[in-house]
């Protein structure tokens, strides 16, 4: 997507560097916009975990072009443990994100075949240059279905602005290119369709404001930041016609696990017959979990990013402010999840379904058997 | 209640000098502890407009003595004129809050028979104080018949602490003393049942985490302030036994208007067989009003409360930081209905009552003729 008019992805490696990995620092934004170099799987691992890296698909191409660098730097006496090692590490960095061991098994599994470590390094280069790749043709597919469901909404009325609500970035920043969520909304703008996003501000680390509001901005989509509160009021006064987000982990049952509030959005869709969809590639299915809502993990991060707020000041300064008293406790949880039976859509790469273990399993018949 | 030990109302006449009102100034808190004087009515119109006082009581006794104040500051040739004006005023500053127009109507009711505008002064001051009074009186009785409620959960779990939700601030910060959502809390509280509250942040001005949180530490009742997101994980995973809210205008047939968000903690209490439960006093009622949902006159404020968020930087200096990119746009409304299908009792100081026009009028047969 654009950024002041030039094309980016989230994620890509050095030109003429390519041993080093280079990402948008999402922690920077929407204040400035800079680029970091990951140098090595633990400068990978570091970024997954505090966010400089964040959401499901990109995630899982961080992660992967983070097992090419361990692939790098992994002894030729000891690769295929050190290989395996930086895998676990990798994994263990964002409990709740599918995609993230769905890539760093998939690479453990691309250099399987190797006759070398040689050929084990480039073997993971393509990999993950392959992760990423798909991710964008996923994304760009999941916008060509979303914009059917747009499209009928629009019909349903006419000249008028087609409003969505989304929570959290499930955005191109979200993904290598295009995002999830997003990826109807950029089909149906490019489209000519009127659209209108209206941007949860996603406490408590502010993704809506600082990433969704920005990359909208960007790209010249129409949208509007509201508090997280804001959601049932709007859908209760017909200022909603659908909720549209992306996805961290969906079980085989159709349960969305998705950063924290979603549900909340989903009830109130439910509640005025609005409908909730949810946009995700194939690698944010996890096909052996089959309870979501019992059974996701759902990480809990630092109480602090609930007591303090981020943002820049009249100087033009990142600062940092508590909005609480200085010996209040705090909890956060960074996710939940959405019970199949509020969600209306799921979109994937392949197409439309039905929230269900039947729907999933209908564009996915080769997990039918390993339930 | 208690600040560090002393007690305090959040409204009193100035000691000494009862021309004067003062009021504990609720937008530096939790931050700093400061009385700010109130000398005239437009002194009190700014401080409810600006919420340097706010909460759907303490509007209401604010407005009282504002009369009162109307009433010090009108000319005898022209009282009844100027008194008539300065209701309308105060009326206009926040156009959700049910106890304004109630408490400003009840203030010109009491002067009517005034036998001369120094009469009316005396009378006036009379009024106020004895709203404030009363509203002290209503909010302990709330918490006695709240109580009963928590007792019930108590009893089911014994050995375990009952863990209550709340979003905003009913607290004594939104009343004279006391508080409507947080009476049966501090009611249990002494009768020794083991209570803990999750404190909703309360976006866009945070008055869980600045307000609710600072008055329940200084009382010293166990809490942990979340962000408006994490309710409905919470419900999923049993961490709740009860909802409980206050309301800033109750139609005649049980919907509550109330904070922003509550329509969607209602929604997940409801989703999750937990009770909602919505703590006022009648003087929050409507009873002229009868779809609170369709027709609650829904105060928008300043989008820059979306934008921005104020608290303290490392240096101690109260700092507002800008949490999205400098040109987005906001919108942000005060406060979104629950339908009273979703409330599971209605808490006011003559008891418990269904969220129906019937339930209501059971408690106050006096209105069922004027619905």
């Amino acid at each position: 997507m654009k950024v002041d008019g030039r094309s980016y992805r989230t994620i890509w490696l050095k030109p003429g560097h390519e041993h080093v990995v280079q990402v948008i620092n999402q922690l920077k934004l929407p204040h400035s916009f800079e680029v970091t170099d990951l140098s090595s799987v633990h400068d990978v691992c570091a970024a997954i975990r505090g966010m400089l890296v964040r959401g499901a698909g990109l995630i899982g191409a961080c992660a992967a072009y983070g097992m090419y660098l361990a692939a790098l730097e992994a002894p030729d006496a000891d690769f295929s443990t050190f290989l395996l090692q930086a895998g676990e590490t990798l994994k263990a960095t964002r409990p709740t994100a599918s995609n993230l061991a769905w890539a760093v098994d998939r690479m453990l599994l691309e250099v399987t075949g190797a006759q070398s470590p040689t050929h084990a390094r480039m073997l993971a280069k393509e990999a993950a240059m392959a992760i990423a790749n798909e991710d964008v043709a996923h994304c760009e597919r999941i916008g060509s279905h979303g914009l059917g469901l747009i499209s009928q909404i629009a019909q349903r009325k006419p000249d008028q602005v087609v409003n969505i609500l989304t929570h959290c970035n499930a955005g191109w920043l979200a993904f290598v290119d295009i995002g999830s969520a997003t990826a109807p909304i950029y089909a149906a703008h490019a489209a000519g369709i009127p659209v209108h996003v209206w941007v949860d501000e996603t406490r408590p680390r502010n993704q809506g404001a600082a990433l969704t509001a920005w990359e909208l901005g960007q790209q010249g989509i129409p949208h509007t930041l509201i508090a997280d509160n804001a959601g049932g009021h709007l859908m209760q006064h017909g200022l909603v016609d659908m909720v549209l987000t992306g996805a961290d982990r969906v079980s085989r049952n159709g349960d969305a696990a998705n950063k924290i509030g979603t549900y909340l959005k989903a009830l109130a869709a439910h509640d005025n017959h609005i409908p909730m969809v949810v946009a995700l590639p194939s690698s944010t299915f996890d096909f052996a979990l089959r309870n979501g809502v019992a059974n996701t993990p759902i990480e809990e991060r630092d109480a602090d990013e609930v007591r303090f707020v981020t943002g820049q000041n009249a100087h033009g300064t990142l600062e940092t402010v508590r909005i609480c008293p200085p010996a209040t406790t705090a909890r956060n949880w960074g996710f939940d999840v959405t019970p199949a039976r509020l969600i209306t859509h799921l979109i994937c790469e392949r197409g439309i379904c039905a929230a269900s273990e039947a729907g999933i399993l209908a564009l996915f018949p080769e997990h039918a058997g390993n339930g």
